[in-house]
C-alpha cells in the first residue's frame, strides 16, 4: 500500500489551487430546493447524510474522490478489517470493528480467532446481564440490584457515559430500562463521593473498568468504593465485576463477582462497542438492546466500503472535513445534535476526533507541515442557540457546523402551543439555523446584518433508537479513520497522555526534578 | 471618553511588531521556580491568578499596560458602573454588579434607584425560600416541596445549573442542601418529560424564567409541566413561581404563586448573580449560600477597578487573552477545571464569552479587520487528559489553555493509595499538566517528542466555596467585559440569535419563502 504524507500527493496540490473561490461561496445563489433534495447519501439504519449547505462544487467531489483514490482510504480500511498493523506506534492491530461483524477477513492472532474472542465475551456478558435481571446474581446482603455504576476514565467513560444517556428515555419509554446507571471517573475525591452517597450501595453493581489494569484514576477509585462497600457491611467482591484485558492484574481475581475481557486492538476511544460498553448499557437496558445497538454499527462499517464518495457517507464526511481543514483553513468543527438524548454525545465526539487525530508526526514519526484534526466542541441545540450560536453567526471566524435531528422524539410524550408541538418547534429551529448559517441576511443596521457564509451538513433520521445510535458512533469513528488515512497519521494511539502521567508521579514521589514543577507542587500546597 | 477602534490606537502597532519573536517563546529556559512564585496575582475571596506560563515578558506587560491605558479599560469600566449607556446597540445601561454591590455611583433610571430595587427583589426571594424551607409555602396537595425545577433556557439555564452543580457537595456536605434542583431547558420535548418523570409532583416547585416572557423554548415548557400538574390533580398555580421583567406578559399574574423581576439591565449570560439565579440557588441551599456567592462576586468587581495590571486579575487575564488571540494568532481557549463540581462551569464560560464578544462589527456597527472573541471550549480535569489533551498536547495548533484548581475538596471524603490521597493525585496532575503542556519534552522517538510552547494560566484557591465560587464567575465576566473595551464591541448584546427565530417562525407558519429552507423543512418530516 501507499503510504504518503498528503502533501505529497497530486491532489492536494489540485485542491490548494482552486481552494480560494470556495472561502467565498455563493450560498445565497448556490443553495437551492434542489441542491438540499441532491445533495443526500443514505446511511446505515435509515439515517442519512446531507451535506447540501458545504461550499463545494462537483468539481471539488471530483477532486476528493481522487484524494480517496490516491490515498487508497478503502484499501487502508480493509486491510484494517483484515488484521493489518495499522496502529504503527505501539505494533498493534485495530480491532474494534471486529466487535460489530464480520466486515473483514477472519482475523487469526497467535492461533486465536478474535472474532470468536469477541463473540464470546458478548455472549457471557449478556447471560451475566440477565442473570443480574432475573435475580440469580444478587448484591451480597441477598438484595436484587437496582443500580450500576461504571468506573472508568476517558475511553471508559465518555462513550459509554454518552451512550447511556443517549438511550435512558427511548429504554424508559420502551419498558427497557432495568437498572439505573451512573459513573466515577475523575481522580477528584467528590465525584466518587457523590456518587456513593446518592446510592443504595447493598443494591449497586460496581463495573472497574481498564483495559491495563493500572490507571491511576481508576484504581484510586476502586478503593474508594471497597473502602464504602466495607464500611457498609458488604462483600465487596459480590458488588463488582472487572473489565480488562486477560493480562492485566485485574483479570481472573477473586476480588470481582466477574470479569469480561477485551484487548490490546480495542483502543479506549473505541471501545463503547466492547464489553467497556457492552457491561453497563446490557445490565442497564437488558442485551438485546446494545446488541440492536452493535447491529447498526456494523451495518455502517459495511456500507464504509463503498469507494464512491457519493454513496459513502462517512469517507465522503471525512473528505469535506479534509477540504475544510487543510485547504478552506478552519481550525475547529462544532457538534450541534437537536436531541437532549445527545447532551454528552459531542463530549465523546471531541475525545474520539481530538485523541486521533490530534497528531503532528506521521505514521512512521516523520513531522508532518500541514495541519491534521481540527478541535471539536458541542451542545444540544436549541441550547446552543441561546448561547455560542452569537459567535458562530456573526463573529469574525467561521466554525463549519455538524447538525444531528430526529423526525420523532424517544418518549413521544408532547405539548401543542401556537399550532406546533415541541417536536415540530425542534426540527423548524435546525431547518431555519441550516439557511441561517448559510445564507445569512443583509440589513441597513451592520449590528444586525449576517454574513452567512457558514458551512454546515446534516445527519437525520426518523428516531434515535439504538440500531440508529450505533450507525451514528460508526459513522464518525470511521470518518475519523479515513481522515488519519489521509493524513498519513496513526489515529490509534496517543503518546500525547505519557507526559503528562510521568511528571505526575515525580511530583508525587516528591522529586519533581523541574524547579518549576517543585514551584507550582508548593504554590497548590502539595 | 475614547472609543476607537482596537487597530487604530498606537499599541497595536507596537505590539504586532513584537509579536513573531514570542510565537516560539523559550519556557524551558524562561519557566524558572522564581518565574513561577513571582507571577501571581491575587484575586477575590483568597484566589490567585497564575499567569508564569504564558509568553510575555515585560516588554509585553508594560504594553499590555498601555493598551489598558490607551483604551481606557478603567474608565469604561467606571462608567458603566455608573449607569453609562454600555449597551449601545439596545441602548441600555449595564447593571449586573449592582447586583451584588455599589462599586459606583447609585444608578437612578426614570426616578427608580435600580440598585434599592435589586436589594429588595434579593430580600423578597430570601423571604420566600425560608417560608418554603420552613413548610409555611407548601405544593397544593399539602405537602412541603422537595424539589424544584428551573425552566429556562441559555442564560436563564446555563448560568444557574452550573452554579447549582459547582456547590451542591458542597452544601451537601456541610448541611445547607434543602432541595434537589433540576433544570428543563430544551424545546426537546424528552427533556421536559424526563424531568417530570423523576419527580414527585405533589412537592416539586417550578421555576419559570424568561426576562421577556416571550421565549418560545420556555412557554412551551411551561405548558409542558402545567399540563402535567394538572393531569396529577395539581393546582399549577400553587406549584409555579416567575421570574421576569415588570413588563411582560409573566408579570403580576395570577398563574404564579409568586414573581421576582429582573429589568432590561441584565443581560441573561450576566444573570446568575439575579432572581435568576438566586431563587434557584437560595431555594436549593438558602439564602445564606446565594448572599455568600455575591459577596465574593462583588468583592472582585471592586478589586478590578485597580488600573495597574499586575494587580488586576481580571484585567490582566483579559489583555493576555488580547495578546494570544490578535497577536500570537490562537483562534481558541480551553477551560481546564480541575474539580468535578465545575463540570458544567466551562459550558457557561463558553456562553458568556462566545455570545459577548462574538462580534464583527464595532459599537456603532462598523464593521472590524481585527479578530474579536475566540472559541471556547473544556471538560473537568483529570477527565480531559484521557481525551482531548492528547491534541492539546501533540495537535498541529496551539491551545492556550486555562487551568483552575483547589487545595481541598468539597466533601472531605477521601481515600490514600499509594501514598497520597486522590485530593493529592488530583492537584499533582495540574502541576505536571502545566509544566509539561509548557516545557514538553525531547525524544528520539518523535512519535513520543512533545514540543512544549503550549501556553497557560491558572487560577487556584484553598476550597469551592460559594464566596469563591461568586469571584470566580465575576472574574470572568469583568475579564470578557474588558476584552469586550479592548476590541471597542458592544458586548451586551446578541443580535446574532435573532435571524434564526425569525426563520424558525416562519417555517412553523409554512411561510418558508426560501425554497431551500422548504426543502429542509420537507425532509425533516415538518
Amino acid at each position: 500500500m501507499n503510504f504518503s504524507d498528503f502533501d505529497k500527493t497530486s491532489v492536494f496540490r489540485e485542491l490548494s489551487k482552486i481552494a480560494n473561490s470556495f472561502k467565498h461561496f455563493d450560498f445565497r445563489g448556490q443553495l437551492t430546493a434542489t441542491r438540499v433534495e441532491k445533495c443526500r447519501t443514505p446511511m446505515a439504519a435509515g439515517l442519512t447524510y446531507s451535506w447540501a449547505a458545504k461550499a463545494l462544487d462537483e468539481g471539488v467531489l471530483k477532486l476528493l474522490q481522487n484524494l480517496a483514490e490516491e490515498q487508497e482510504l478503502i484499501k487502508k480500511y480493509r486491510a484494517l478489517l483484515d488484521g493489518g498493523v495499522m496502529n504503527t506506534g505501539e505494533n498493534r492491530m485495530v480491532l474494534h470493528h471486529l466487535l460489530r461483524g464480520e466486515a473483514g477477513k477472519p482475523v487469526i492472532h497467535e492461533g486465536k480467532n478474535i472474532g470468536e474472542f469477541y463473540r464470546k465475551e458478548l455472549d457471557r456478558l449478556s447471560a451475566f446481564a440477565e442473570a443480574v435481571h432475573g435475580g440469580k446474581i444478587r448484591g451480597s446482603g441477598g438484595k436484587p440490584f437496582s443500580a450500576v455504576v461504571q468506573i472508568g476514565i476517558g475511553g471508559s467513560d465518555l462513550g459509554p457515559r454518552a451512550l447511556y444517556l443517549a438511550l435512558e428515555n427511548y429504554a424508559a419509554a420502551g419498558g427497557m430500562k432495568k437498572l439505573d446507571a451512573k459513573f466515577i471517573s475523575n481522580v477528584d475525591p467528590d465525584d466518587a463521593s457523590a456518587v456513593c452517597a446518592s446510592l443504595p450501595l447493598d443494591e449497586t453493581l460496581f463495573i472497574l473498568v481498564s483495559k491495563s489494569g493500572a490507571t491511576q484514576e481508576t484504581l484510586a477509585n476502586e478503593l474508594f468504593v471497597k473502602d464504602k462497600l466495607e464500611k457498609a457491611g458488604l462483600d465487596s467482591s459480590g458488588h463488582m465485576i472487572a473489565v480488562t484485558s486477560e493480562t492485566s492484574p485485574l483479570a481472573h481475581n477473586t476480588a470481582y463477582l466477574d470479569s469480561f475481557y477485551i484487548d490490546d486492538f480495542i483502543g479506549g476511544r473505541y471501545s463503547s462497542s466492547s464489553a467497556v460498553g457492552g457491561c453497563v448499557l446490557s445490565l442497564a437496558f437488558g442485551p438485546g438492546v446494545f446488541r440492536e445497538f452493535l447491529r447498526g454499527a456494523g451495518e455502517a462499517d459495511k456500507l464504509a466500503l463503498e469507494p464512491d464518495i457519493l454513496k459513502n457517507a462517512a469517507l465522503l464526511d471525512a473528505l469535506i472535513g479534509v477540504w475544510e481543514r487543510n485547504f478552506l483553513g478552519y481550525p475547529y468543527t462544532a457538534v450541534l445534535p437537536y436531541s437532549q438524548a445527545l447532551s454528552r454525545f459531542p463530549a465523546h465526539l471531541q475525545q474520539l476526533d481530538m485523541e486521533s487525530n490530534g497528531k503532528r508526526v506521521n505514521r512512521n514519526g516523520q513531522p508532518l507541515s500541514y495541519s491534521t484534526g481540527p478541535v471539536v466542541f458541542g451542545e444540544p441545540g436549541t441550547n446552543g442557540q441561546h448561547s455560542f450560536y452569537q459567535l458562530l453567526h456573526q463573529g469574525t471566524d467561521i466554525v463549519p457546523l455538524q447538525f444531528i435531528g430526529f423526525l420523532e422524539s424517544q418518549r413521544k410524550d408532547d405539548v401543542e402551543l401556537d399550532g406546533s408541538d415541541s417536536q415540530k418547534k425542534l426540527k423548524a429551529n435546525i431547518a431555519a439555523q441550516i439557511v441561517a448559517f448559510a445564507k445569512g441576511q443583509e440589513n441597513e443596521n451592520r449590528n444586525r446584518e449576517f454574513p452567512g457564509g457558514r458551512p454546515s451538513s446534516i445527519i437525520y433520521g426518523k428516531q434515535l433508537t439504538p440500531q440508529v445510535l450505533g450507525a451514528l458512533l460508526a459513522h464518525f469513528e470511521n470518518k475519523v479513520m479515513f481522515q488519519g488515512f489521509v493524513w498519513n497519521i496513526n489515529s490509534f494511539d496517543q503518546e500525547g497522555v505519557q507526559l503528562g502521567k510521568v511528571l505526575t508521579k515525580r511530583v508525587l514521589e516528591n522529586h519533581a526534578g523541574d524547579p518549576a514543577l517543585g514551584s507550582y507542587s508548593k504554590i497548590l500546597g502539595i
